[in-house]
């Protein structure tokens, strides 16, 4: 009989759903942080992010499912044997992504940051000019389904959307404007905010370079719910101290967590939040990656091509 | 030569556009803080908010173009002659105002004040579940013109919106349900958001009860960017600290400037900004009132009848 190990935390409902489709298997489920060495040796499958060092090239590990978009972890030489097949979560973020990078886009935009501080100060002042997602010019960095699913939402309240793809192909409805990213410097002029939601590739780290923040206006905001290490931190912290930009949040940093002595941290026209775009915080998430997960449970079962395989090349969707 | 007084923010292109309706008028542009007794007795026109004690039933004024949409004191026995019709600028402020609410509602289905307050003591700290506009019940109290626009922001993230109306219509196209506003009290617990952008009048005073706080939802969000008498300051305060909603936002308050000893401002789970969501904080409102202006003032030059007349009853438009 073979073994299934299911760490996501899953409800009753989903279990009746993983259970039904794999009826002559034993399935255990088991917390993420009670994991042992020897369920990971034993399962054929894995559902959810077991640590990467207890894999060792396991033999009998046909299918490693990820709860997450990134797989890093599993892409080092001596994690995953050849017999293994690793699929990710990709898709099953966009929603919750999306909206936190909405909210702090608005939040930028009404400086509700700065009304939070006076109001801890029981301080009524009226900070003056606001900014208006209607009319504003709107630059999506990176054009996956989570960029798509904003910039749809920033088109709904009149912005113009100027979307940025490695790869120029047919512009999707949810966008204005398609640039290459090679082109990324004859755009950032003509933005009022831009949104970093680049993956982590060679090629994007460190991709907001000074002379790239000193392109943009003085009025722009910044936010980047991508990858930490598209922004060098003191490449942002210049920026935002000299004004090149009006301000900026990140959900993500080079370092995580932020240590406490982090100058980032005390940057009044910087919004930080810890990470928390993606992982469970809204039920809908949790409901797309059981999708995912039985979708290729099933597939295992079948002996069919699986669903969002990881190209162990770039680390992403093939 | 009749006198034409202007206190609102005009610039250089504005001036051109009002100064070619009236070209045999004599217009005075005056900041409205340097406005005299004299100025506003001789105007047969006045555009903005002058102090209403000033204008002592003037019988040479025509014509007074508010820049708000409440005209509470020019309503006032002895204030206006019946020469005079008042006319307001509703409408002017419907983007800026619900651009505000969709920033408050995301930013606390989100717990972006709770981080703004982790951030400034350097923590990076996950507040865990958030909620999701998507499939959220969102009730909006009072569907005016904002309302409407809320609504449809609101929808374009998936919420399903219940509009809550004193006179019950055809249901706009923005609003999933439409509901008297005397039948709240049937749709106040499914709701996950309530906003509230109810006019000033005697019905609406205090129209939140202990009771209809106790009719929410535990993990709902209220926000109120109306007009402040609509929630007794003590109600919410107990409702907030009871948990009988989850958080609030409130741009307006019973008190304004709000008293820095007030119990609101220590409230964490209260969002506080200080009437700050209408006002001229995005130009597309000024620009909206010289549209209103321009073709009222036309309308007083050619004997036709005003945009945006005030009913003297009410106080609002008629």
């Amino acid at each position: 009989m073979k073994n299934i190990l299911i760490t996501i935390p899953v409800t009753e409902i989903h279990k009746e759903r993983l259970n039904s489709i794999a009826q002559d298997c034993c399935i255990r489920y088991v917390p993420a942080v009670q994991v042992t060495e020897e369920q990971i040796r034993e399962a054929s499958v894995i559902i959810g992010n077991v640590p990467a060092r207890f894999i060792k090239a396991s033999e009998n590990l046909n299918l490693l499912q990820l709860e997450s978009a990134g797989a890093d972890p599993y892409l080092a030489e001596g994690v995953l044997s050849k017999n293994t097949v690793l699929c990710n979560a990709t898709g099953a973020y966009n929603r919750t992504v999306s909206e936190h990078a909405v909210a702090l886009t608005l939040s930028l935009m009404k400086k509700l940051y700065l009304y939070r501080d006076a109001q801890r100060n029981s301080q009524w002042i009226d900070y003056g000019a606001a900014m208006s997602p209607a009319g504003a010019v709107v630059l999506v960095v990176g054009l996956g389904e989570i960029g798509r699913q904003y910039a749809k939402i920033m088109k709904s309240m009149g912005s113009y959307v100027i979307g940025v793809k490695r790869r120029k192909g047919t512009c999707p409805e949810e966008v204005d404007e398609l640039v290459r990213t090679d082109d990324v410097d004859t755009v950032l002029p003509r933005a009022d905010v831009v949104f970093s939601i680049l993956p982590n590739t060679k090629e994007t780290v460190h991709f907001y370079t000074e002379d790239r923040f000193f392109r943009m206006k003085n009025s722009a905001v910044f936010i980047n719910c991508g990858r930490g290490n598209a922004v060098d931190s003191g490449v942002l912290l210049e920026a935002l101290r000299k004004g090149q930009i009006a301000a900026a949040a990140i959900d993500v940093a080079e370092d995580e967590p932020l240590p406490a002595d982090h100058p980032l941290w005390k940057q009044e026209n910087l919004v930080i939040t810890p990470h928390v775009a993606g992982t469970y915080h809204i039920p809908y998430t949790l409901e797309r990656i059981v999708d995912i997960a039985c979708e290729n449970l099933e597939h295992w079962r079948k002996g069919e091509s699986f669903r969002n395989v990881v190209d162990m090349e770039t680390g992403y969707r093939r």
